[in-house]
């Protein structure tokens, strides 16, 4: 009964499959083995663009703060939500990155709607050298709540974006679960929207620790590379994550993997309607729901493991308090069912 | 006949066992799960040193790069070899992570002497606000020439830092292959001689990718946690990285991966004796030899993998080229054998 | 009737004074010169603070990044106002100089309540080494909209600062206009609230570029002389700008240039009651008021200067326009009867 | 009887004439006044590049920094002498302003070769994105020890540098004494030998503190000024800059006032020869001389101020100690005369 993060979770046997079977031999270092150029090739197929530049790094954090570094000058502002990841969750990542360049936060959820992405841009950029200049959107799908964009969402905010010639990066650490909810392709969830530089997130999905930050168009390659570098993000040993990303894309892996947290996550939410209060949509592996402080209590007790926001001192045991219920690929029916009985045992 | 790095062999099949074992199941994420504290006890014990905060990074140019930032300020000057790793190698890593310090290069050879060391820290810090203040000292072992110091040189070079209340950093991205070669304990290659901040290495001696920070001082731990997630090195699913270390600590793999590589390159070094001349001391796992084009080309030509410095367009055949030749803990002595034979065949 | 800004007036006649006081023989460079002495004793015993350490620098931005990168480390966040000159007039000049550091914006108007700045400060840094950590609380007296905290305001937030251990920065471009407004002491409005670090500004009232960065705890001095060199802020003819501080200390200069400019903003303000609409508390020297489109229009067609702020393209006269109005210390009693007359002329 | 420096002396009456001439009425601040734009055409006109882009800064590290800043990324390395201001004398501001990046000293004295130069560039940039790649080359005319690059020298140097396709920047603090020396014109020694960026210093010559950043591709104009805000350089009052820059074009006195540094120099070395060892060209207004330690006991006893480098503690009266003897405008005849009597007086 683990629902606390999609960090957690044991990988799938066949990315431990593929780390023994690619751990034969010497090979080319720092990139420059076969593997590495299968996997750059399948992503390129995967996502239909062929001239993309596509780049491994082990964490999320990277992936993004160097594809926006990459985008930005020191002197500029990223947009984003204000719950985003790279805002929240990455200890000034980007911030480090970009050299000091600023996040505005868009003001409102955590899906940012296109008014008020161009409210926020119209309100930057208008003090000559005074302010930061306008730098790049910054979209995160499934966003941190939970919650989807539709395709028609991400194309009216890329819309905005391109008006003002700002280009647009997606954060995909759960991207997987976004395609599988959405029922659409890589490549209509991205470049096909006008999505500049992609990440395409493996570790949540079930690898032990690889991204892929896609740039559709390769100009950008050679400075992202370099930034790799200085950043201290280029593995020697490059074979181990190209081994994790072919696994993850052999016969769509991936996809399978985000099919099964969704339907787990679905599961999930089902059995939590009439008791639980839902908070987001939920569409993808993620449920932020309200319950009363007596069920979170009776759970816990029993070993289930989640977050839960706000009022730990509370004692009041009808006070609904908000937790996040996260699915991973490995949690098992079984443990679900066991959940929602202690849920609605009273 | 691969001889061209240490980046570029398998892992032992101790590593994959222990990331299929520690493939179970829900743990915490971030470093708070079991193994990770398990490794750090062990880190601990291993190194004699029950109160030094321990940090898993999966790169080299990480390691270095935030254990220097941690100890200095960005208007410091790091005092280093004009080829170390952190110099040469890192792609300004080292400038970015402590915002903007200076390498100041010790002249000489890749073996700091403590005179040059004493002479060049004398030569900074002297313009009052000016110039740049005295930072850390940083040390490689085995240096990227392949010679060690004695423990007595390090003593040496640690005696005129601490003159000068300077922290001292060992990048010991071949910890390992030194300890084997001096016969000595880490404990007395890193804090009995004085060393502030050790990178005890893993990744060229076997493991996919981690190294160990290791501050003997545990008051700059924050500050290090703070750096990496800034920094974008905290893994979310940092049991493979624990994993990783336990089987490198487990019976003392990581003494016998670098035996083995040393053992090796000796093999190495006393085939060429006689027709090739030799560059450095070659006590670990590196050597630098110089032997006639002709046998280059005859040894490329049968597959020999190794790289040569200098002269490519030259046509003389009994021109001595300079060769690094690299043993890794897999490379089979038959190979040594095939290779030697290529050399000698003429 | 220029009422645009305070950097856009001439100096008084004992600043180009000093200046030619101090323009005789050769005396030490980069401060280390008897006026520079004079002037840093002389502040000392303004505040009534024998120990601080004093710096001066030639912009208001160079003096608050400064301060502020002194007092937080790059991981760490600052907490403002959302109107912030740190935050939107100084092109990521904060971000810059702490090395990445993040702002957090304390919800609500310029002027930050203890409540809003204590929540702000209970949302970060509650999420281990995820998110920065907590960092100064930088403070704008007077405010960019020309409101004056007063002491006992003031007070209030330091004390909330003081609760969770964070250094207070006052941001004093108009430090005296405030003082004035106040009718307080230096060290009244500084560290006998708390205050650990204050820019007394000159620059706006009434000098050619200095401001003195004013460190109540000694401890930081060195770190700070040091980013001020690496920052390039250190004069070599340093003299020059201590001669304008000494002609601003010189019989409170400083303080009648103050009084006048808030003499002639309540002159205007006094004028505008009736026909505008007053936006702003209006105490220092800044009025913020909205006044009819018509209005506008004939005082710019009659030669005032100041800015209005949104619907440029508008017709309606009868729309109201909120513009900014600043007076400086060289605004003449009879411009703004002047302007007032064009206001009320219809 | 001061030699110390030529960041001592007073400025000139017609300096202090021009900002008490600027110091009326209210004009446009941070660069938005007429004078402004005067002395941008003055200096296009003095350079003969009427499309070049003009930028004041208020300090020489200012200026080499964030003309540096915007001519290379973060990844690169600027190639200069070992003892160039922008490596000894800058506390790493070239670093900071840079985002990190490296300066690769290029061996042999302060004034590179043009050999030296292509060595040390094909050192850089060879090693993939494993070292940092090659940046801007920075030449200071005059050199720290007082020496000129003749015109060919200089041409010798950029076709070095455009060779490998990377820009050229000269740090001019000293520009002025180096066109007097040379007899050529501002466009003589900048771009008509392929300079990029001149900084045509001026505070070392007679300013309070004024530098003007030339860039003859006026394509880097916008992100220099978008820098200089972000580096807190940007002044409010800008008119006091252009003011003293105004003067300083005015009727050449810029020329002349070097003229008079570099005669007085002159006349100072004409007075050593035979008595001290001179250890450089001192075309300029630098003497580098050794002298018996009886001589300089002799002399600072008497008053004289310059710096003495080495041995502080000897006691021989015959050694040979360096001094470095700086003329700027302000000296007298009268004082060098009685500065020789004194050295000559046994």
């Amino acid at each position: 009964m683990f629902f606390a993060s999609d960090n957690s979770g044991p990988v799938p046997p066949q990315v431990l499959a593929a780390l023994a079977e690619a751990n034969t031999g010497h090979v080319g270092s720092y990139g420059s083995d076969a593997l590495t150029d299968q996997v750059t090739d399948q992503i390129r197929t995967l996502f239909e663009a062929p001239e993309a530049s596509v780049h491994l790094v082990a964490t999320g954090t990277a992936a993004n703060s160097l594809a926006l570094a990459t985008l930005c000058q020191p002197y500029d502002t990223v947009f984003c939500s204000p719950v985003a990841h790279i805002h929240e969750d990455e200890c000034n990542a980007p911030e480090f990155y970009t050299g000091g360049a600023k996040l505005t936060l868009v003001p409102g959820s955590d899906r940012m709607t296109p008014d008020a992405l161009r409210i926020a841009i119209k309100g930057q950029g208008n003090r000559g050298v005074h302010g930061p200049q306008r730098g790049p959107v910054s979209i995160t799908q499934v966003t941190e709540q939970g919650n989807l964009y539709s395709l028609d969402d991400l194309l009216a905010l890329t819309t905005v974006a391109r008006h003002y010639d700002l280009p647009v990066h997606l954060d995909g650490a759960r991207f997987a679960n976004a395609c599988v909810a959405l029922n659409c392709t890589p490549a209509e969830m991205s470049w096909k929207l006008g999505i500049d530089v992609a990440v395409f997130g493996g570790t949540k999905n079930g690898l032990m620790g690889v991204e892929a930050v896609i740039f559709f168009n390769p100009a950008h390659a050679r400075a992202f590379e370099l930034r790799r570098k200085r950043g201290a993000h280029l593995f020697s040993k490059h074979r181990y994550l190209a081994a994790q990303m072919a696994a993850y894309l052999q016969e769509d892996l991936w996809r399978d993997l985000a099919q099964t947290a969704n339907t787990r996550s679905a599961q999930l939410l089902n059995g939590l309607q009439g008791v639980a209060d839902i908070k987001n949509d939920a569409q993808a592996n993620m449920i932020f729901a309200a319950l009363p402080r007596a069920v979170h209590q009776r759970a816990k007790a029993a070993g289930a493991q989640y977050n839960v926001s706000g009022a730990p001192d509370g004692t009041d045991p009808s006070e609904m308090l908000t937790a996040r219920f996260v699915c991973d690929w490995s949690i098992r029916p079984e443990d679900i069912e066991t959940f929602l009985k202690l849920v609605h045992s009273d």
